[in-house]
Parts: C-alpha cells; sequence; structure tokens
C-alpha cells in the first residue's frame, strides 16, 4: 500500500508543480527552480496528501500544502548544497544547482522557492477557509525559520567548530529543528485543514523525523553513493557527532526501531485508517536512499 | 510632516523588530538577522504605517505588515551584497554581513529573514480578519517571487551578459519587479487590510518605485559613498544601461520629477488627507543617500 501510495503522491506533487513553476518563464533562475523541485522521494508531499485523506480533505486541496513543502524542503537543498554551506556537487544523483548553474543562480533560485512555498498555501484554491490558509502559513514559517530548520542548521554550523562533540540531548534538539519541523508540518497539515486534533500526527511525526534523520547517520555509514545519490561518509570524516557516533551503529539502529514502535502507537486513535503511515514510518528506516 | 512621520515610522518598525527578533537567540544566524533588519530609511515600513492610517487602520494592526516588509527588504540586500551576487562590502555605511560573519550565515540569515516576514503577516495580531492575513501573505509573496523582485534581479544578472544594452521598456520592466513590486506592496497594504479599493495606491506606488529607482541611478552618478552610505559609480564602471544613461542625467530627472507629479495626482481621491505620501514622493528623488 504505501510503496504505491507514495509513488502516486509523487506524481501528483510533480505534475503540479510543472503545471504552476512552468508559466513562470525561461530565465536561469526559473530553470533551476524547476530543476531543483524535481524528483526526490516526496515523503512530505505524500504526508500532507495522506494525513489528508485521513481526514476526508479533498486532494485538490491538499495538493497545495503537499507542493509547498516540497518547495521549501527544495529551496533548503539548493542553499544547504552551495559552497559556503555543505559544499555538495551532486543531489539525486544529479549536479547540485551551483554546479550546473552557478551560485548566483542557487541563492535566486532558492530564494525564489521560499517564496513559491509561501504563495502555494495562501493560495485561495488551497482551501476555502481563510482561517486555515494563514495558520498553514504561520505554521509553515515557524516550521523553516529561525527556530525551526534554519535553527537546526545554524546549530549544525556551530556544532562544526565546537569545543566539544554535542551530546545526544543536543543533536536530538538539532535534528528537530533541522529534519523534524518540515515533516511535523506535512504530517499535522491534513488534520489542520480539517481543523481537526493535530496531537496525534504531531507525536507521529517526531517520532518519524527522528527516525528519519538516524536512518540518514546510518546510510552515511552503510550507503552506497550511487544508489544514496548523494556523497556518503562525509560525516565520518568530518569527525561530526551523529546518532551513529554517539550510539553506534546496532544502538542507532535500535533506537531508530524503537521510535518507529513509538510514531505507529501515537496513530492508535485512527484505527487501521492510519496503516500507509505506519507503513512509511517502517519504511524510513528501512531505505536504502 | 513626512520627515517625522518617516522617523516615526522607523522608530515604530525597529522598536518591534527589537521586540520580535530577541527572543530568536544569540546564534551568529540571529545575531545577523537582527544586524541587518537595523537601520535604512524605512520607507517600505513608512509606506504600510501611513497606507493604514490614511484607512483607519490601527497602528497595532500596521506595525506587522510594516515588520514584514523591512524584514524582507532586509532579505534581499543581505542575499544581494553577496559575494556570488554583487558583492559589496558596505551597506548603509556598515560591513555587510557576509564580510562580518561570513557567507554561510548571510545565507542563512537572508532566508530566515524572509520567513519571518511572512510570519509576521501571517499571525493573528497582524489583523482580526484572516482574510485579510491570507492576502496579504499571497500578494507579498507575489510581490517577492519568482515573478516579482527576484525576476527582477535576475533580469538585472541577465542583463550584464547581454549582447545589447536594455532598452528603456526592459529596464523600466525590470525595475518595476526588483524595487517596484515590494514598494507597491508596502503602499497598497493599508487599503489591503481595510479592505478598501487598492487601485489609487497602486498607481501611486507604481509611479514612485520608478521614481525611487531613477534616483538611486542618479545617486550612483552624483552621489557621495560617505552620505549614501554603499559603493557609488559601480553601474557606470560596470557599463550597465541606467535610466541616467539612456536618458542623460537632466533627462532622467525630469522623468523622475514627472513620475512624482503623476504619483500625487494618483492620490486625489483621498484629499488632503493624503499629503504626508505625496510629500514622501517629493522625497524620494530630493534625498541625498
Amino acid at each position: 500500500m504505501f510503496p504505491s501510495r507514495l509513488k502516486e503522491s509523487a506524481a501528483m506533487v510533480q505534475a503540479h508543480l510543472d503545471a504552476t513553476l512552468s508559466p513562470l518563464g525561461n530565465l536561469p533562475v526559473h530553470e533551476a527552480m524547476r530543476y531543483a523541485s524535481a524528483g526526490g522521494k516526496r515523503l512530505r508531499a505524500f504526508l500532507v496528501l495522506e494525513s489528508a485523506r485521513l481526514h476526508g480533505v479533498a486532494p485538490d486541496n491538499a495538493i497545495w500544502p503537499a507542493t509547498a513543502i516540497e518547495a521549501i524542503h527544495a529551496y533548503s537543498l539548493v542553499h544547504d548544497d552551495l559552497p559556503c554551506m555543505d559544499d555538495d556537487d551532486l543531489r539525486r544523483g544529479l549536479p547540485t544547482v551551483h554546479v550546473k548553474w552557478d551560485e548566483t543562480t542557487a541563492v535566486l533560485a532558492g530564494d525564489a522557492l521560499q517564496t513559491f512555498g509561501f504563495e502555494c498555501v495562501s493560495r485561495p484554491d488551497c482551501h476555502p477557509d481563510p482561517l486555515v490558509r494563514a495558520d498553514l502559513v504561520l505554521s509553515l514559517a515557524r516550521a523553516a525559520g529561525a527556530k525551526g530548520m534554519v535553527l537546526g542548521q545554524a546549530l549544525d554550523i556551530a556544532a562544526e567548530t565546537a569545543a566539544t562533540p554535542l551530546s545526544l540531548d543536543e543533536i536530538t534538539h538539532l535534528q528537530a529543528g533541522k529534519t523534524g519541523a518540515l515533516i511535523t508540518w506535512a504530517a499535522t497539515a491534513g488534520a489542520c485543514m480539517a481543523r481537526a486534533d493535530m496531537a496525534p500526527l504531531a507525536r507521529y511525526a517526531a517520532d518519524l523525523g527522528l527516525a528519519f534523520q538516524i536512518a540518514d547517520d546510518i546510510l552515511d555509514i552503510e550507503g552506497d553513493a550511487a544508489t544514496v545519490g548523494k556523497a556518503v561518509g562525509k560525516d565520518a570524516d568530518a569527525g561530526k557527532a551523529t546518532f551513529v557516533s554517539l550510539l553506534g551503529l546496532d544502538g542507532a539502529k535500535r533506537h531508530a526501531a524503537d521510535l518507529v514502535t513509538d510514531a505507529c502507537d501515537a496513530l492508535s486513535s485512527y484505527g487501521d485508517e492510519a496503516e500507509t503511515l505506519r507503513e512509511a514510518a517502517r519504511f524510513v528506516i528501512a531505505r536504502d536512499s
């Protein structure tokens, strides 16, 4: 069920990105916006669409926050890959934006993708209730901003020059911002759109986001660059504290498995209806890319 | 009247930026966000607050879009100053963010300032009507994004390597995006918040924005770096087409003066109440910084 739903979500969001980004024009910044937002697993879009389905929200509405979160995610990757950040040449198996074009285009395309994300959730076609649109914008801004994703990124950078490696608590806090905040926004978007209780999905997403990051750390050790689609072994080479360096490979795998169990339990009130989301949680620690 | 209102707007928005950005933390990215959003003429904040006053919108509400537009403006300056963009060392007479900190911090601080701008206008304290909040977000996203400010910036970059210099129409189109879109958003914000007709303020702002840019081109020729607060003579040195290179110094001044007359005329329906906005239009072509 989950693999087909993920594939379906990816196709839907790609079609919607094509439809909304094509009319922009053909300057390098526009080409780069389309290039950078293409591909990827689309886990965040899936979480939006699946949580929306769970709450009876129409796919025609849910596609807008699904597109928004993929645009924000893409912006963060384009800027993270810049030479002054992680300096990565490869993303999803393809040259990064600043390699294919240049740094100027990468900065601008990332900037415009962020803006586009906010445009998606404030459009009247996103939801008939303007309160829902304003709430989606506000929660997305908080998830992406200086107390969310950017905070995680800034903590990650600060850790590189810190005198002592991060503790488990510190790295958990860092990751809650860096990857957790957007994942939580995505998973709760459906409940937000239905004006339903967001707490169960928020608990699910917090565990899922952390498990996802631990799996990433494990892939950085065990993964194959060609399959993962980006350089591996970078964290270990840089002497960075990761869940694997702190817990060991087996300990990290156990911790991730425990988190997935908790994530699945958090959805008990939804019964069998949430089985695809539970499958998704099991998938994030079993994936090879 | 206008100078005191401008000063008052600047003080209000600075106090509000201090109150909203201080709690963020003290990582370099947070310090840089405060540093980059401090100072400046605050013309955009003034336009929001004055158009709000004209429509009887409470200052406690209007301060949020005023803060938002200054945050978005600050983000654009931080990224524009980067080595891969305009490579400027000086802004408002002080070292630019990437000089004072580093490029990483400048990219992240700009990113987070953009996000913060959208947070400001989606907060319930910005306006009691969620439709107004959602509309402010949507119009701000359109003004700042790949068909607005970023488009202007991208056209400016494309012009640097173009075989022929830009025509007057092309440079007008470029500037309508690069500086005009945010100025128009600011000037129409008050009408948007009152759900009133935005057309007169939009016409005023289109003329004002263009006059502002022509004045900038003139300052680049006639200005003094210490007073202007940034490097001057860069456009001429780079052989860039500007309003001055296309119209001559006198022609550019006449064009700017005509635009200011049109801007003032656009506000006739407001009568004397709009006199401060008319003064603002006269000011933008008389300023020395």
